[in-house]
């Protein structure tokens, strides 16, 4: 028996499904033996299977019995096991943040515009947007935020003009357990007639309380705000002289009534920084905003912050954040849109990335998990139909964050084609290993920023040296890398003191990471006895032949079309963009440091 | 007594001027004493002042009457001699191409958005095309090609659906002597059905021969196409196996029966080069293509050549095909945008750059003189209050190259501020010493392309070096540029034999060429004893340091408000990019070299 998850998914919905409980039932018609559905109110988005006869019962909340469905579906689809007992989400909040603008254009989306958006208005397919509810219980996400965090006119009347279209729009999602959220803008009220927008101000307050009161009115199962508050010319309290904790406590009492969250992303730093000035270290920026607010935040905000210091790189610390702020709700933000990771092109599966990051902070640490959209309106969602993969998984991963990458890849592969037992092998370890040849080409050692400025796709060394975004190598004839231990701009001290210790030993450091937390010269040894330039050099070879592997483990897939050709399609890309890589990074240090390649290997001049 | 060019332009035109006579007689009302003209036909576009009583007389075929009235304005207002005898323009079309796209934008334009288009449709204000044409009348300039190059749907019905309102346009501007030119897509017969735009075939000969007919039925006075064709992605003959003279013939001889020019664009080069390749270089292209086709274009062709091999560049060789090709119609194209030469921020007078071209040229090898427009819809025309001297002194120019640049300057200073002598003079030399600061800063001994990609705005040594745009630089921890002598890409050999020995030998090479031709060590010693990094270090430092004098000569000018404001607030970015580009630059070679100033200032690390 098996039900394939993408292709199922694109099977008509019908309309009446009302609440969870019936879309439920619809999709346990799939599975040829009789399924049973028990409400257990009390369950919530919990759920547990049962055996009975030669059916299964499921009993549930009023959302766990769909969770309940799937899960069930998914284990007789890869021939697992029931799961045993009452299963329940570690994370309460679900969350796929889509950076759609109302024009229709998606920021730094790869698979076609926006589902839902085209000409400043609400403008879809009812039936495609209910298979996207399916798609998204049928992983366990629970929260859809509509809009781009870069609220752009007229996307601030989604919580004024078009709250009509909002509460349809939600209306279709419910019967999936997929509620709302909405990117506001902060300096909405200036724009509603009111002379500030200063959080401190009883008119604010009572601008937004009044306006949250009618949002909910609307579409009474809100999940809450998305700010991106002061932050790449975003206004914000800080025009006012107030502090974070004063904009998003504001906005969260407004919801608070309602049940509301107001989850605030963390993403703060100069964007207007001066290459010369040294002792300015962008990486810094976050925790130096937050760590004095520990503590003044109300325990309805998430503070939602990205994984790592800087931006979604190939490779970065984890946030500081996560280890310093003790009495801060906390969400963690991926980026499942691979705006600096191949675009949806060059293949890159994401589990690895989550579970190294969990295991690095503790799972604990964060109360919500949410991860940038990488749908659109392409015919398979994803541009690459591999990229499927890190949806699914990321909805899986976000109920259960102990689950082994490789399972989740493996579930997914089994769910999405019908593959022979080595041919689904060979096509997990090809999406297991990817991020490791991606990182390998682009970006080894955790130098990052070296990516063409506005593009972010393709090499070029020096593209952000001189900008003012905060990004250099400050690469030169002799070193490259910045200093982040205490002798240089002290980003490694934000960190606990053994974690400190380790990254600012250049000696202790993962080398993975070693030119991000260090500037070191060209003949530095590494630990295996071989330099620094060496290492460049064969890290930078190694991966592009990795890649051109991968090409042949690919082509040697029995996919469905157009499977087939648009993977192999994208896959010439892929070995475009690593052989740019690598000759060019090559090329880039090479010229630098006048250090010939020890293997001579051809690096062009 | 005193006009003012740009202020007496903004007075309103009446509608009811039906010729260029009616325009002169118009115009001649601003003169206190009378005003007699005597139309000789024969005289075509050529006039003759003379002094008669209390007044004078302007005898003038059917434009030149208009140019004399001009003329005799001209030399009112800058209390110069009248200009002896008959007066005729030394470039018979003095052209400007308006890269205008119907969506109103303007492809690198810098002064607001498209006078005449917008929402993909012409869209203006008749008052300000008839106060449009008198500027363009008032210096000379008798062609304006409406649309951009780069010819952008709907753009290609300004031949098709879009007549009448071509037409319409065409008739605001005829009273003041200017004839349209329009660009076309040379691709345009497969998007009306037929499915080739061969040139050698019959029915796509035919389809434009009717085509042309039904454009000069409309506008019977056209100037003629423009076309760029086989360059950056616009479609060609070259698709079809045919040759660029068979392309641009096959157009000319739809348009000889009416008298049309066709003006091919000489702007080939391949836009997808491997950076790797050392043995492909951009500025030899145009050379390669067109010199195998000497005699093999019609007379009504003109073979449209910027000034350098490159592309508008602050400092490049003249292109090679001014000495090269003997038997075919040249036309010789400028920038009156600034694109890479400050974008109408910086100051960037050009004069003296046209001067430099047509001495080293000839001015008798081009029949024909074009410049791409730097006008707008802003209040000013030009964005820049200053950068309307590019446009006053192009007219001027292309009626008599042998113009004194200084003179040129001089009298758009006089007809536009009622300025002392000595502020005057300050403006004068100002503007006249403008773009060799600006070379110093940017770009000096030739060095191109160190501009950011996209915006060409800006420093970024690196940014063109890994890309596809064949605009290398290649600088090493040795030597920067690239050996263009015979021992190198070759491409000084193109030049005749005593040019081509200057440039390829570095002894020789003019000294603001050097690394356009050579490939030196940072240690090369220069003319002056100065090692070639100091020299960069110097240009650089001093550059900048000259801007900054330049800022405080406009400090002292009592221009008229609005323009003083604009150009104090203008010049505050100059500054700011002057500096960027002293330390981006200063940098980046001492990140290479190693090599300390030896004077000891400040270059970042």
């Amino acid at each position: 028996m098996r039900y394939a998850w993408l292709p199922m998914l694109k099977k008509p919905v019908p309309d009446t499904l009302q609440r969870p409980l019936d879309a439920a039932k619809f999709e346990a018609r799939q599975i040829a033996d009789p399924v049973c559905f028990a409400l257990e109110p009390a369950l919530g988005e919990g759920y547990r299977i049962e055996k009975a006869g030669d059916g299964y019962t499921v009993a549930g909340g009023e959302t766990g019995v769909l969770y309940g469905a799937y899960a069930l579906i998914r284990a007789l689809s890869c021939g697992e096991a029931l799961p045993e007992g009452v299963q329940r989400p570690y994370y309460p909040l679900r969350m796929i943040n889509c950076w759609d603008n109302m024009d229709g254009s998606i920021e730094r989306g790869y698979a076609g515009r926006s589902l839902w958006f085209e000409g400043d208005a609400f403008h879809y397919d009812p039936a495609r947007i209910r298979q996207l509810g399916r798609m998204l219980a049928s992983v366990g996400i629970n929260v859809l935020c509509v809009n781009n965090v870069n609220v752009h006119w007229p996307a601030q009347q989604l919580i004024g003009d078009l709250l009509p279209d909002l509460a349809a729009f939600a209306g279709i999602l419910r019967p999936f357990g997929v509620r709302l959220m909405v990117s506001v803008d902060f300096s909405m009220p200036l724009q509603c007639g009111l002379d500030t927008a200063d959080p401190l101000d009883s008119r604010v307050q009572a601008w937004w309380k009044q306006r949250a009161d009618a949002v909910y009115a609307a579409v009474p199962d809100l999940a809450g705000f998305l700010v991106k508050a002061d932050s790449e010319h975003r206004p914000g309290p800080n025009a006012y002289g107030r502090d974070h904790a004063q904009g998003a406590n504001m906005l969260a009492r407004a919801l608070a009534p309602h049940g509301g969250a107001l989850v605030w992303r963390a993403f703060v730093y100069n964007c207007l920084q001066d290459w010369r000035d040294h002792s300015v270290d962008r990486p810094c920026a976050a925790y130096e905003t937050y760590m004095p607010l520990d503590g003044s935040f109300d325990d309805n905000v998430i503070l939602q912050i990205k994984n790592g210091p800087y931006d979604f790189q190939v490779r970065e610390p984890e946030s500081p954040l996560f280890f310093g702020l003790r009495h801060t709700p906390m969400g963690l933000e991926f980026q499942l849109a691979q705006e600096y990771t191949g675009q949806q092109i060059d293949l890159y599966a994401m589990p690895p990335l989550w579970r190294e990051v969990t295991d690095a902070i503790g799972k604990d640490t964060v109360r919500a998990i949410a991860a940038v959209s990488n749908l659109g309106r392409d015919e398979n969602w994803f541009g690459h139909p591999f990229a499927a993969l890190n949806l699914f998984a990321f909805g899986l991963f976000a109920w259960d964050p102990d689950g082994d990458p490789a399972a989740l890849i493996r579930c997914w592969a089994r769910m999405t084609y019908a593959l022979t037992a080595d041919q689904e092998a060979a096509l997990t370890d090809l999406l297991l290993g990817s991020r490791a040849v991606y990182e390998r080409y682009t970006a080894p050692l955790g130098l990052c920023w070296m990516v063409r400025p506005d593009k972010h796709y393709g090499p070029s060394p020096y593209g952000y040296e001189f900008q003012a975004w905060g990004t250099y190598n400050r690469a030169d004839r002799d070193a490259v890398g910045v200093d982040r231990s205490g002798r240089g701009t002290g980003y490694a001290c934000q960190y606990p003191p053994e974690l400190a210790e380790r990254y600012a030993d250049p000696e202790k450091c993962p080398e993975n990471l070693l030119l991000f937390f260090h500037r070191l010269p060209y003949g530095f040894v590494m630990r295996d006895g071989r330099t620094l330039i060496q290492r460049i050099y064969d890290d930078h070879f190694e991966g592009a032949q990795q890649a051109e592997a991968m090409a042949r483990t690919l082509e040697a897939l029995e996919l469905p079309e157009p499977d087939r050709s648009e993977a192999a399609r994208r896959m010439e890309k892929q070995l475009i963009n690593a052989r740019e890589w690598r000759d060019v990074i090559n090329t880039f240090f090479h010229r630098f440091s006048g250090a010939a390649d020890e293997k001579g290997r051809v690096i062009y001049p």
